[in-house]
């Protein structure tokens, strides 16, 4: 069946089911003008918002449509989990061809219900609309800190050390094998099509009292120079601690490229980097998937990395530009 | 110059300006990975999305980019004027083809800051992305009532009067005038062009104590249905009591059409229908631009209009639905 056959209104009526999953914070839901929900005044509120177009941020040629919804999910989620916050509610936005299948529609939908539901998340709104171009998808999501806890781009301090969460160009490494068609590449490949968000660790870092944070969604480079910069200190990390996945060496090896450009300009890897007082250091490693890649220096807000052979490189913030893409 | 020279991250870069109106809420605006602001426990947080596409939403056939911007934010505003609420924040997305002269978009913003500085409201984020298709734009609002004050769409009650703001099928009529190329109809091409929210009238409602409040977006007869049927009631209106402005009946003589339907079904008004007790009536006629259209009765959640002859008609729930448009 075509969107057209369904309607505007028939579709926001069935996709209304299973949306509330934490209804102590909702007054209202969808269905009137807004939705209500209650803050406190013990927490600060986070809100972000992310938009995926078809053919430009996802293609069904490597993505099945339920993952498409997962990720969108996953890439707004992790912008809560970059804070150290908690998710909440969302609102949602699809505006769409009227001879799509609603059959896409709704296998979106699903994914992104299976990601609020994970995370006691509510949908608390939408807006459903034609285009007559690709789809375009905007997740809207708030969430919330204790007051005064968020945990920004800006707070790393000199003498800091720098650490990530799990594996970078692990996404990147994933959407190459699946590029060039390869056999294998089983986890990087889910890790391309079904990324999660980091939103425990980001928690858990928050209340050890970390620096500064940003989600590594267009690759650690760009986001060690956004930290740079926000804070006013240079970073040196040293390549070999860099953690990469098995998969990622392969793919490298098999075409020939360097295996941490993978990390430094692949983006989407949903990961977090973060900078900590060195005190913290045993409690750090006392939580699983936290590697320290590096530390804050003073100086001129760039990002250095020193090679295996103790060349020292300038990593500039170029990453996944969509307006820059080639 | 165009959207693909300058670059998303140089264009965010950009428009951040001008962005706070109300420092007070805001912790963090634009340029983390969320944003942060502070709600309390005094007030409920209201919360809701609009999209707009081009060519379907609005055309710069009939519409300044700015006119775009400005009726963006009017539809999201008159969202939290339904609920009788002060709006706070926003977040907004934009597709757009790389090829769009950025002239387009700095005078759709220009629009969409102006409503911002009117109603002292913050930019706290966004996204700007690029689509292959025609320009989609997405604004997620929220606003605030006291706790426990929203007035939804679910509250009225039988014996409740029906009002309504200003006029109805106004933007309708500037619109079909564009259409028709027609000269003359100054007052209600700007309706079209450069609606308003109705923020103060929705807050001072509420503060009477209506019962329950929509913004009339869809047509009055869609959003009557709307009330109806969340309510569990039956309304009746009087055709002749509903205020229609000169230009109306000028078009509706002119094209040999029924002013009323103007009203009924034309949508994009942005003006407030509400029901509230009689004994509200005298404070309501103390409110400038208040009309009493009719009440609310018993009955099977349907809406019925007396004509000037005294014949009885069913008023369909048929409005503006964009997946049904001819």
């Amino acid at each position: 069946m075509q969107l057209k056959d369904v309607g505007e209104f028939n579709f926001i009526r069935h996709i209304q089911n299973d949306t509330i999953h934490d209804s102590s914070t909702v007054i209202t839901g969808i269905g009137d003008d807004c939705a209500v929900y209650r803050a406190t005044d013990e927490t600060d509120q986070l809100i972000s918002t992310d938009t995926m177009v078809e053919g430009i941020h996802f293609s069904f040629r490597y993505m099945k449509p339920y993952d498409v919804g997962y990720r969108l999910m996953t890439a707004n989620l992790s912008d809560i989990a970059a804070m150290g916050g908690t998710p909440r509610q969302i609102v949602l936005s699809v505006a769409a061809p009227e001879y799509v299948d609603t059959v896409i529609l709704d296998e979106i939908y699903r994914g992104i219900k299976a990601q609020c539901a994970r995370y006691h998340l509510n949908i608390l709104g939408g807006d459903t609309v034609r285009t007559e171009g690709p789809m375009v998808w905007t997740v809207t999501i708030i969430g919330e800190v204790p007051t005064g806890t968020a945990i920004m781009r800006s707070g790393a301090q000199v003498g800091d050390i720098v650490g990530i969460t799990n594996y970078v160009g692990y996404a990147a490494t994933g959407l190459g094998a699946l590029s060039y068609n390869l056999d294998g590449y089983a986890m990087t490949k889910v890790g391309h099509q079904r990324p999660d968000p980091q939103i425990e660790l980001g928690q858990q870092l928050r209340q050890l009292g970390i620096h500064s944070m940003n989600d590594i969604s267009d690759g650690l480079g760009s986001e060690l120079n956004e930290i740079a910069s926000a804070s006013n200190v240079s970073i040196v990390i040293e390549e070999k601690a860099i953690p990469l996945h098995e998969e990622t060496y392969e793919l490298a090896k098999y075409l020939q490229t360097n295996p941490v450009d993978y990390a430094l300009y692949g983006g989407e890897d949903f990961q977090l980097v973060f900078t900590a007082p060195k005190a913290l250091i045993p409690k750090l490693e006392s939580l699983s998937g936290i590697t320290i890649i590096g530390e804050v220096i003073s100086g001129p807000c760039h990002v250095q990395m020193v090679t295996p052979d103790k060349t020292i490189k300038t990593i500039e913030a170029k990453g996944y530009n969509h307006f820059h893409e080639s």
